[in-house]
């Protein structure tokens, strides 16, 4: 490609609502182009890295065994009503109405569509396996887009299903889609980790997440250097203390702590450990009759450790709260502690039901909120000041250096950008649906299923998060728009430059080598910065200079100068650094 | 690829709502599926035709200077409203409203987002010419959905818009698209005739549609095969009779014609032929105020040949009828002829503006509706009976057979089925949406665009209507989902079968060969029927006898019957009859 046949539109500066840095990059390098809330265009430049994302993927899951197809953007109500999702999504599922007045969504997912086609084609277990994938728009009515493609509104999405006879079989599809997923992710060059994750409502261990590793992520993900062990901060599990519960040492003293209604407040004040805090947590869940009005309501009181986090997740999983709880309200705490939020705890409660997670279980002389504004009791211990809890469990966020649920080390901390997910689904759409194939034995069996998806437009902006510096884009190279760009300089003036830079520029297209020739005259300064920003991995500058000695200079955009390399080694410099 | 590693799924019956012989045949191959109406999957099979399709598409549209991008399906409602569009457009434009009531719409083309991309991004002459295009996924809320992908509501269209600094420049950019396509469609392998349309209210002259010749064709296309005379029947041009208006012979004659009111009926009761008779076609235009009340309405009488018909698109050019024309009421017509419709004529009105075809300008001692029930006249002629029309124009279709206007030969009419279109636009856009660039003397100016369309899923259903047989379709050899398929017979009988089958396959990969191994283990005649109807050009039978004697059967849709081919030739034989 010549740059004076494209369209390069590069900004100095990124608008006023670009938050984060791949945000403002895109923009600034003209990769996309904002054309309302949450919606982009996508221009050349940024089309060129979704197509080669795309690419990677299709010959990935096509190895794999998953045949591609397309299924609408505009999908009829009727088969989500089936699985009940068109009433129980909320107004994130865009909804439309035709000119007959009939309902449609445009589609988030695909799951229905292709549960339904599954139901038509796939009639006998001799059909089975089948895994069918599409990459196709979808639109996702966030309530808050922002972030560029990390949280918009319409994006590109590689969503596959797998059917299959029976679990087994279904383990298999979802093995082979968590190694066709490692490939890609692989072979775009990002830093990784696949880590289980939560399965929800549905049940089952099968669930993975794909996280590309960057600072700046929204996801907490857990791991173990020394082991294979990582998962989603809502899922690493926190062990119990290896050490038994210490014995009481201290007495029960209700302690003034004025205007202190946090753990770090009061334990600043009364200059003990953080550790040594227990945080209250109140919630409820309602008991409904049959006509969804609420007939009971028990409160529950959930106990931390002043430095730990509850996990709400967790917390789901706890007996009692799995139905679904929710915070309680002011009114509700007040009538259960006769207090305020920030002096509630556990002691001299009734009809409060008290989860304590495993590290509180295990702590003595403790410090908590004494039920009396302005005050927490120290020295709190359990089964002398009060009963011991309801129930102990695992309702906390681990924290790095806690030892691995696996035994084999300890846990670190990560932020990472989910960029894949490999689900594990059962007959939950099977069943809604009733797709059915006919098994071996003659009788209709419903589909054991598994959903595999990949936010492409969104892998933009996490490699970008990952790979950036001060001067802009840093792409791996299967990513980048332009493997290579030839900036020569002066090439209105000398005719040498002229011709090297348009006989380098063929070699490298016969190549098969992805090159820009910078034709536009720009200056040097603005030509690099311009490469620089939009990040192509590597730039051959030729100039009258050099190249009267033979030389050409290269520079990878991780390389802090240039290096002189003989035309003569020119082709073969380039093509051995972009395997590298 | 391996059947056995595909989605495959043929049926044996259309279903009931296929009325035309692509939909019928898409629908039994497994191409499509429904999913409501209008609205299609794209199975495996029919993927792999669009994707070759857009293959093409893009790469003739690299070569041409069109730089590829991708716009949304949804696009705020603002810009649509910025052309007034969002307004002026019926119920085919999908509308729908976001979590906040903003609306939005389901794109079925991208003139405004394109134009406000330019605005912002192309500011300079030096930027220009600019093309761009984009693949997408279009939506028109057809009212009444049908033909499968011919006239379906969600439909994959390439939309390009050209940006030109001046008429010449934008003249140069419309005749690089106009090469683009006549590339794109000889490579897709269909019969086409680029033919001159219409270019409606935005004037001059260049619009052309691409109409891939079908019987089955919605339109038709008029060309002189003498000539490169081609144009669609709204625009080509009927001239005027060379011979002069014969003079009176008869007396104009009251003739009783009960109950005959069409000019058929007409000429058979009075046993004329029917060239000699006149159609009466009643319109109405009304004159509004500044409050679009109507203030007046003015009634028309347009004359047309008894073996003519009238041509909507000339006559709304006519000058007076060009702010736009109905049909008159009843109401209108008694009022205006004190008669009813069958039987009307220009003869003894007063207060009707008559426009007289050319044709009918040229007419002596016709007949034509008497304004009384049951009669018409005899023997009349303009001048003599009645006055000599108001006007005289161009109002009529086009007839095989007729004086080419180019004075060529003679005019012949074809069926065709559109699926492009190259379109000047002029400023329509840019002066709406105020999209301007900074021309050589400093000063803004508005883009000259023009934009360019191919229908690429309608593409589909076109070149089955053009390419089948009772068998089912047959594919150029560009747009099949598979160029060669090989079909072992007896595969799990016979190891030599097998091995040979195998080797084939991986040869011709290797080659290059799009190729599909059936190893399904169908009976042959199952096996030859599906590809048949999914209409793979090329067929290779591989038996265990034929092969002892080192022999496999070739076959090409078209053939008649299979050739034997030497093993050892069969390579270069499949090569040599693809490229053929």
């Amino acid at each position: 490609m010549k740059a004076s046949q494209f369209l390069i539109s590069t900004l100095k500066e990124a608008p006023a609502d670009a938050e984060i840095v791949s945000h403002k990059l895109m923009m600034r390098a003209g990769l996309i182009k904002r054309l309302g809330a949450g919606i982009y265009n996508y221009m050349p430049m940024g089309l060129r890295v979704i197509r080669k994302v795309e690419a990677i993927i299709r010959e990935e899951m096509g190895r794999a065994g998953s045949i591609e197809m397309l299924m609408p953007v505009v999908q009829p109500a009727e088969l989500w009503q089936e699985t009940g999702r068109f009433d129980k999504m909320g107004p994130e599922l865009l909804r439309v109405k035709d000119r007959h007045g009939r309902d449609f969504i445009i589609q988030p997912t695909s799951e229905e569509v292709i549960t339904d086609v599954a139901r038509q084609e796939l009639r006998s277990y001799k059909q089975l396996p089948k895994n069918l994938y599409h990459i196709q728009t979808k639109f996702r009515d966030e309530r808050r887009p922002r972030f560029g493609l990390m949280r918009g509104r319409e994006f590109t999405m590689k969503d596959a299903y797998s059917f299959d006879r029976d679990v087994e079989s279904a383990g298999k599809s979802y093995d082979a889609m968590f190694g066709a997923y490692c490939k890609i992710f692989d072979r775009l060059g990002l830093e990784y980790r696949a880590v289980a994750a939560d399965t929800g409502a549905i049940g089952g261990d099968r669930s993975h997440e794909f996280q590309v590793i960057a600072e700046t992520g929204e996801d907490a993900i857990v791991y173990c250097p020394t082991s294979s062990y990582a998962a989603n901060i809502e899922l690493a599990e926190a062990l119990a203390p290896s050490a038994p519960r210490g014995a009481a040492s201290q007495a029960l003293t209700l302690t003034p702590t004025p205007g202190k209604s946090t753990c770090a407040d009061v334990a600043d004040l009364l200059g003990l450990p953080l550790t040594q805090t227990v945080k209250s947590l109140v919630l409820a869940t309602d008991t409904l009759d049959d006509k969804g009005v609420v007939t009971g309501t028990q409160i529950w009181l959930l106990l931390v450790r002043g430095d730990h986090e509850l996990n709400e997740v967790k917390a789901g999983k706890v007996k009692g709260l799995k139905g679904g709880f929710r915070f309680a309200t002011a009114g509700e705490i007040d009538g259960a502690f006769g207090c305020k939020p920030g002096y509630l705890g556990p002691i001299g409660i009734k009809g409060v039901k008290i989860v304590a997670d495993r590290t509180v279980a295990a702590m003595s002389d403790f410090v908590c909120g004494a039920n009396q504004l302005d005050h927490h009791y120290t020295g709190a211990n359990w089964g002398r000041d009060l009963p011991e809890p309801d129930l102990v469990a695992d309702i906390r966020n681990v924290v790095a250096g806690e030892p691995s649920p696996d035994g084999q080390g300890v846990l670190a901390i990560q932020r990472g950008i989910e960029v894949g997910h490999v689900f594990y689904l059962g007959k939950k759409y099977s069943e809604a649906m009733n797709a059915t194939f006919l098994a071996e034995d003659g009788k209709p069996r419903h589909f054991e299923m598994g959903c595999y998806g990949i936010g492409v437009t969104r892998l933009l902006g996490a490699a970008i998060e990952q790979g950036h510096d001060e001067r802009g884009i840093i792409w791996p190279v299967s990513m980048a728009p332009f493997e290579v760009v030839i900036c020569p300089i002066g090439m209105d003036r000398s005719e040498l430059v002229r011709e090297q830079a348009l006989k380098l520029y063929e070699e490298l297209k016969a190549a098969g080598v992805d090159v820009l020739l910078d034709d536009r005259g720009e200056r040097p300064g603005a030509m690099f910065a311009d490469w620089e920003l939009v990040g192509v991995p590597l730039r051959v500058v030729l100039g009258d200079r050099g190249l009267k000695e033979g030389l050409a200079e290269v520079q990878g955009r991780r390389d802090a100068q240039a290096s002189n390399v003989a035309l003569a080694e020119l082709l073969a410099q380039v093509q051995a650094r972009l395997k590298a």
